[in-house]
């Protein structure tokens, strides 16, 4: 028989249809440069959808980010809490505006930030709070925005990660992450659910942002308020950047979020395979599944497990290598990074490591097949006895 | 007989043919987001074409503007000298890292920055002098690096109108713009000779800041270092941003710069039909054509007038815009503005204030057809009609 021909990347960008009929419209209606028709449709699909406030397209959740940065004003010796178990565009946005980064464990069922290790870092000097909804999984958010209301801080959320995710408050209410701090930021990357390449979102939840958010997003004028007619000819009236996306990213993208909801139920799909089908040898070989706290929704962003050290994590991901399947590690702890380690103020954050040792995340995108997941699981069941054969012994 | 039905925006975006099959190929080849396969095609067409060193295509100018400000490590209370006739992202990109703009008047027979007037504003807290090449039309560079090795100064070149625009040293040597200062940077914005839409590109002249460049455009990471193998994993090393465009942006790019050639004939037929048939109307209107010094070529990126006052441009704007052509007005003097008026020191620059007002873009775009511009160009002179008619007596 000849050698299985499969070739399994770890993500793969995809057109659900009309990708290329937007971005041809685009151009023959005249404009392509940013804040055209398909951004203003994109904002409106987000704000109607998910009520949110004010919407603004950018170039990337890094640029979101800045903007948030912006926005809450931070200064040199503002001190911003987020967790190290991040991308490092988490930290580099406030770090370009002079802030020191405190940063904090993750949880031991889940790698996003420990919401009780937070208070204990407020002082006079904190500015704000970012929390990350890894894998599209939420924070405790009632638990982060007491913190906040009482320390009067602002939160942002990076929900780069959450698009069509939700918390469900202590109350009952549910409401849709990136729509419960002051401000929150998604991720248009291809490897996220819906996707334009490269691209972001900033979402403003306090008002008394709003008017600044479309100045600071297009490059400090007030040119958004010229076109609306409010001012007769628009200027520099601010620090800002060129955060707006090209209607071409904006044009593809709108094209995605009219298949939302067939691209979510792909991906749960997925998400719910892989779950089931590797309980079993996850049990036996001491590696976790990913835990959905009762306050959140899945949003099948991401496959990852936690394998029981770092010597396991990367036998599997060499396993899955050799097989032609491509599943790979996520962050490196920030507190650890070349850049901030001699910053960081030397406080353990175990967890943190844990995660950057031993988490992988298996190959995940719209058009995986079923012959492609039955075979990365069955791959896995594999390992499994190529695992106990050549490493078991060393766990004594 | 009929109203003509003829309706001329000031600017059109284009397809020269390739551009959506270009991008439906990312999608296939399985990359849209960064740094790709078709960015590494745009990076070697320039280097290839114009010998540029390092180049890194961006989300815009205003990013390209932003990595030059980070690069050459502007911190607070650095002096950078500009012209103040300019895009508020020339100067947005410096101050967001701090610096104090020193700006500086244009020259009477260009709105390009007055090479004489720079010298006397370099001072012990200088780092730099930002060039913009207006209308693609160069600076003298000749005169702008004996005063930056004078006195150990970075320069940076605003290009962002200039691609395919050159100059010409006194020793006869001829290069292309954005490759003589220290960093160039270029604008691929819908208005430019080539586009993506919104996109820009770094170029990196002096080799002491190619390794550092590759880290900021990579968020602060050394990922480009680690695709080649230098290291065996990437983490964060440095500050940086989110700086590459996705490859849905590039992949469109390079479909124009495949074109290049067909498109600078293209327009600098249009510029140089404007440039003949509006002669003697301009004359007679005390209206200015645009100048090209001897170092300069012309790239055909821009055709605009200077009227003899504001009275007159505005009349001109009108006159066009009631007859459906879109003439526009250009930059705001950046030391007047709402932003940076405080922060001014107080030197007049009646230049730029001249250029602010009295300036006018006619419109261009490369699919302007003869009919178009034949009917724009009629419309001028019948505009001399009507302002003798209407307004000659005001000049007394």
């Amino acid at each position: 028989m000849k050698k299985e021909s499969i070739n399994i990347p770890f993500n793969k960008p995809f057109l659900t249809g009309r990708e290329l009929d937007f971005i041809e419209d685009a151009v023959t209606d005249g404009k392509i440069s940013g804040n055209g028709k398909y951004t203003k449709k994109c904002h409106d699909f987000f704000k109607k959808k998910y009520g949110f406030n004010k919407c603004l397209l950018t170039t990337s959740c890094t640029d979101a980010l800045e903007m948030a940065a912006i926005l809450t004003g931070i200064e040199p010796g503002d001190e911003v809490i987020m967790p190290s178990y991040t991308f490092v565009s988490t930290a580099n946005a406030f770090v370009l505006r002079g802030a020191d980064i405190r940063f904090v464990d993750s949880r031991e069922d889940h790698p996003g930030m420990d919401e009780e290790k937070v208070e204990g870092l407020v002082n006079e000097n904190t500015k704000g709070i970012v929390v990350v909804h890894y894998a599209g999984i939420a924070c405790d958010m009632d638990k982060i925005m007491r913190i906040a209301d009482e320390h009067d801080l602002y939160v942002v959320e990076d929900a780069a990660q959450a698009v069509n995710s939700f918390y469900t408050h202590a109350d009952g209410r549910q409401r849709p992450l990136g729509g419960i701090g002051h401000l929150g930021t998604f991720s248009f990357h291809e490897t996220k659910n819906v996707i334009s390449g490269e691209g972001g979102m900033l979402v403003v939840n306090d008002d008394h942002f709003t008017e600044r958010s479309e100045i600071v997003w297009e490059k400090g004028t007030n040119r958004s308020a010229f076109f609306r007619g409010e001012v007769d000819k628009y200027g520099w009236v601010d620090i800002g950047s060129s955060f707006l996306p090209s209607e071409l990213n904006a044009a593809f993208l709108y094209a995605q979020l009219k298949n939302l909801k067939k691209i979510q139920a792909k991906r749960l799909a997925i998400w719910n395979r892989y779950h089931q089908e590797l309980e079993q040898v996850c049990g036996r070989l001491n590696i976790r599944q990913p835990e959905i706290p009762d306050y959140a929704t899945n949003n099948g962003h991401m496959y990852y497990l936690v394998c029981r050290d770092g010597k396991q994590r990367d036998a599997l991901i060499s396993y899955l290598k050799e097989r032609d399947i491509l599943s790979v590690f996520h962050y490196l702890s920030l507190h650890r990074s070349t850049f901030y380690e001699d910053k960081h103020d030397g406080r353990e954050l175990p967890q943190s490591d844990n995660y950057s040792d031993c988490l992988v995340r298996l190959p995940f995108y719209y058009e995986l097949t079923e012959e492609e997941q039955e075979y990365i699981i069955r791959t896995i069941h594999e390992f499994e006895e190529h695992f106990k054969a050549h490493h078991s012994h060393s766990q004594g």
